[in-house]
């Protein structure tokens, strides 16, 4: 029983590596399509959501199956319940990507933002896609190291979300409403994706340290 | 067993029903700090934030006890895990009311909002108070009338939300920088809210018709 255990949920943390794998190809597509206005790369992240959606309720079905058939206990229990969590936080990332290439796709042929944001986007985009590889390698190896990085990359988007407000308030902005609508949800959309990676790669720690800890498990 | 199995799933919903209270008072002080500059209601909403965050934990501790003691199965698990999810929702909806909350802080002793747009986001306010308060309804009765109220009035903000753009981005509006931000933030928040008031009604009417469609559970 031990035995056929350790394999379902080997087979759980494979789907997760995969769903990681579907969301770090779609905000890679997600924001070339933004910064280089690529309708066609939009169109294939919002399709694509769909699987995602669907992979994830797969891999909820399954984790049900484990704790039905399974009953198992303490951190074993912890585990899969972590994994209904991790992938939710997936599910969530692949909808903020998708939301990044809507605002892509809307302002088609035009470029999303004002050329006095762009390396700032370029920036929050390049850390969301490297966050997302990152989680992946994490899922699959479970390196605490990488979980460090993932939260000190997310301290870095959380700076460029600042750096947008400011420039958009500040006495420069030459942007319409429609420029700063855009800035607004895109540099949103960003730091939630981001924000969503921490919050999976505090699961992981706690699942490899074995230190469980209620008060830290809400986010 | 089975007693006891029931009697603690009466307490799982006796906490999400407290918890949906908690969420329902903190939008209710939330849309009145929002729409009456009212920094004190706005202090408390931030301050509960926590309070909700804490309960959550406590309620996910329940019901991961519950699955560790009980084993329980077949639709007995789906209520368990609905639980679990139903809180994370309850959750994030408390969050929207401190981000909220937390506009109007930040522009006190201003109103958040312009003028041209105060009528569009009392109304959303307003059905996003009664969507909380169907809510805790709905987690008390689980009648199948109150989660469909709640579907309908959802449509109604995502059509408000629409109006706030549109109002944004006409030639009429003459607000700043800071205004179309602040309406393009706030507006999110208000149809996010909603978002998951429908999604923890689609769960509760699963449960309840035991009509499970795993596809339909993604959200």
């Amino acid at each position: 029983m031990r035995e056929v255990f350790q394999q379902e949920l080997a087979e759980v943390q494979d789907r997760l590596v995969e769903l990681a794998e579907l969301v770090a190809e779609s905000i890679d597509k997600a924001t070339r399509a933004f910064h280089q206005s690529e309708v066609s790369l939009a169109e294939e992240v919002i399709a694509s959501d769909n699987f995602i959606d669907q992979r994830t309720v797969a891999l909820d079905e399954l984790a049900i199956t484990i704790l039905a058939r399974q009953q198992p206990v303490a951190r074993d229990l912890r585990i899969v319940v972590s994994a209904l969590r991790i992938s939710a936080s997936l599910e969530r990332m692949g909808d903020m990507s998708t939301h990044i290439a809507q605002l892509a796709r809307y302002r088609f042929p035009d470029k999303v933002v004002p050329k006095s944001l762009r390396s700032t986007f370029a920036e929050m985009g390049q850390l969301d896609v490297e966050i997302a590889r990152k989680l992946v390698e994490l899922l699959r190896t479970e390196d605490a190291q990488l979980a460090e990085e993932i939260r000190n990359d997310d301290d870095k988007v959380d700076a460029l979300h600042l750096v947008v407000f400011d420039k958009v308030l500040g006495e420069t902005w030459k942007g319409e409403a429609v420029d700063t609508v855009d800035a607004t949800l895109a540099s949103r959309y960003h730091e939630r994706f981001a924000d969503h990676a921490v919050s999976i790669a505090k699961k992981v720690q706690y699942l490899v340290t074995g230190d469980w800890d209620p008060e830290k498990s809400a986010n």
